[in-house]
């Protein structure tokens, strides 16, 4: 396959690399959502993927295809959160080792999960310092692999793998009718990734892309037809805090996404209330925006609408203040 | 089978009866738990059940059995939790009106979640009131069936297939060696059921209950060899607060049972945190008691230990106060 294109197949083989080391996450219903939202609606439940969420599939896809000069040097990723924690884990089970990058004011729980798979923190300080600058310097000092956060094919085509499984998943439970995914935009990783999987397995189907209100960067971006950049993100959905979408997600996610639509953010803490009180699921900020898409009206529910719940780090202190 | 014992074949045919109607609930493993714990574990996680609890089991297995006359005349329980939503859940299903007796001072959410199911409330006051004399003066008036919360064994076949599941499904995780399944302790019906389905299947399986170190009516009645009463328990786990072990409870458990141990309320909170930090599930306080005795080291944990997560019904404020 080229290297330089996300196809199906490459998303089929980041599959098979990640078979018995990812979890194959479960598709969950709900009666209470299919009452509530006026359709059959089912969740893909990344909180329960290893690392806590979809980001372990990238981070792995791309540290197994690493060359033994390359595993022995290490890699370094910049991140306060689930993608520092899935490079550091994917590391660990690999026996690579990882430095990553994080905000000297980051959350405290978040640097602890990445210090605990085994990663070296390396701190910056936001106010004066560039993270891809400080990563850089670091890869080019150490000569290590960086591993960035979505621009990356192989990246992009571990992210789809939950496309894949959910493609899959969703035709076993077979209701009829057309099928509708519902996919959070941060950088658009997981979006072209999963974009890419399920309109090459479901003749038909749509998948829309949801960003926090303040976070828009892409559905901008889409508007005007080239990547636009916003300022520092005001949202509580820290996953999302892109500030422009990818050079590589970008031209991608512009084909194949049918829409990208906005939620403010009380419609994201309503859709983690809903997670923990109804479905007994942790969900983070990021991981709910689709939901919250769907509960709040936004998308309105399809025959089968499949949601992707991406992620379930969030500290408790945090949750409490927001859901509690 | 005879109507006054509770067998596995009593089981067994609770578990027919709500095939296709309760959820199996997953049996999830977690590297982190094993590794803290120093065996395998697998969590038979009752959150996602029906109603959010186990207590639907029971509760759908009685209901289902009422003749024409019954169901036309309805139901009565009295609960402030788990047992009132899974009767008045059971009931809607089958089209049964269900009457519940609730304190006046109930936790609000639980309250709602029991009239969201379409149960009738009745209120009364825990400080002038007997909940079990306003339950069967309303049984007399109204030639209601009174559904007790585990004196019967109907409601503990149906919280036994619990057990039945846990056992079929662990045999897949076949690492050999002994198995030893945890299980939470209030009235007692769901150890009970459990053990009665886990030592039918599983020849050398042990069974060990758990209790709040507060409302250890169970362990102090089993030293005892008859049951005791003890004091309006003060633990966090509500569902536990038993004053007294059942009459038809009780003697299945001293005979069943290997052993019943107590945790404290800050065991209960560790395990419930580690369980939203880690596995991404959300746990009751009660429902966590077992996970603590295992986590804070007062069982340790045998080749395949299964803990019984029993529910998940907490309201956030509640949540947010002990986790956050």
């Amino acid at each position: 396959m080229p290297a330089d294109s996300l196809t199906l197949d490459r998303v089929r083989a980041a599959a098979a690399r990640l078979d018995g080391v990812a979890h194959r996450t479960p598709l969950l219903g709900s009666a209470t959502l299919d009452s509530d939202c006026g359709g059959h609606v089912l969740l893909k439940a990344e909180p329960f993927q290893r690392s806590g969420s979809f980001k372990f599939r990238g981070a792995y896809n791309r540290l197994s295809q690493l060359d033994d000069a390359q595993r022995a040097r290490g890699v370094v990723a910049y991140s306060s959160g689930n993608h520092g924690a899935a490079v550091a884990l994917a590391a660990r089970l690999l026996g690579i080792k990882a430095v990553v990058v994080v905000p000297a004011n980051g959350p405290a729980a978040k640097l602890a999960a990445i210090e605990g798979y085994g990663a070296q923190l390396r701190t910056y300080d936001p106010q004066r310092e560039s993270r891809e600058e400080v990563a850089s310097e670091i890869a080019n000092d150490r000569s290590m692999t960086m591993i960035r956060p979505f621009d990356d094919y192989e990246i992009m085509a571990g992210q789809g793998t939950t496309g894949l499984e959910l493609a899959e998943q969703a035709a076993l439970d077979d209701r009829g009718g057309p099928v509708l995914v519902l996919v959070p935009v941060g950088g658009g990783g997981l979006a072209a990734g999963v974009s890419t999987a399920v309109k090459g397995l479901i003749p038909g189907a749509s998948v829309i892309g949801v960003e926090p209100e303040n976070a828009s960067d892409t559905s901008q971006s889409l508007r005007a037809g080239r990547r636009i950049s916003i300022d520092e993100p005001t949202t509580i959905a820290d996953g999302l805090r892109a500030r422009q979408p990818g050079e590589l997600t970008f031209p991608i996610n512009a084909r194949l996404l049918d829409d990208v639509v906005t939620v403010p953010d009380a419609a994201i803490v309503e859709a983690m209330r809903f997670c923990f009180s109804r479905l007994k699921i942790v969900v983070e900020p990021s991981g709910a925006v689709p939901l919250a898409a769907l509960r709040a009206g936004v998308v309105p529910a399809a025959a089968r609408t499949v949601v992707v719940l991406s992620g379930g780090n969030v500290d408790p202190a945090a949750f409490a203040g927001l859901v509690g």
